[in-house]
């Protein structure tokens, strides 16, 4: 299995619409991905590691499916109106990553 | 439910023991918190969202909690320990972000 995670910076004037993330945004997208896209995880920043610090991301998603071909096949067709939907609810540029799941759950 | 993201930044000159991450260093974890900690799940880079472009962390590791206060209850009395054992798999200092899981599976 692997995850895309979808990080957005977090900063002073970072602006992110929680709501429209988690009502409109991710469900669009899983609906555009169909079974290429097993399921979706939703993180909202809280804090950061040090004592008072702020968390180095407002939000992020988290994309999992079986392979890269199976994501890059359910994603790619619909890339343009995915990312075209992200200045809906931010105003910062995320930070991509693809990572093999390794330990799903211990 | 909360999530405390362990990320390890990638790098030209990162060096990562996924083996001894993943068969010594989080079961330790997990042994020490006991049941403050709910479980871990372990990622490992791949690449970054852009074409040929290398993932932002070598690696990431990520421990699911009820709260915060859960949490601090668990690793605050073994931090000196946990932390200690960081240089035995990576030369990189990770950053640490605590997320309210939002959506834990859609």
């Amino acid at each position: 299995m692997i995850k895309v995670s979808v990080m957005y910076p977090n900063g002073p004037d970072a602006r992110f619409d929680d709501d429209y993330y988690r009502e409109r945004h991710m469900p669009m997208v899983k609906e555009l991905m169909g079974d290429a896209l097993m399921y979706y995880t939703i993180d909202r920043g809280m804090a950061g590691g040090a004592p008072a610090s702020n968390a180095p991301y407002i939000a992020m998603g988290h994309l999992f499916c079986d392979s890269v071909d199976a994501f890059q096949a359910g994603f790619g067709p619909h890339t343009k109106e995915i990312m075209g939907d992200i200045p809906n609810y931010t105003n910062q540029t995320p930070v991509v990553q693809i990572s093999q799941v390794v330990v799903g759950q211990a």
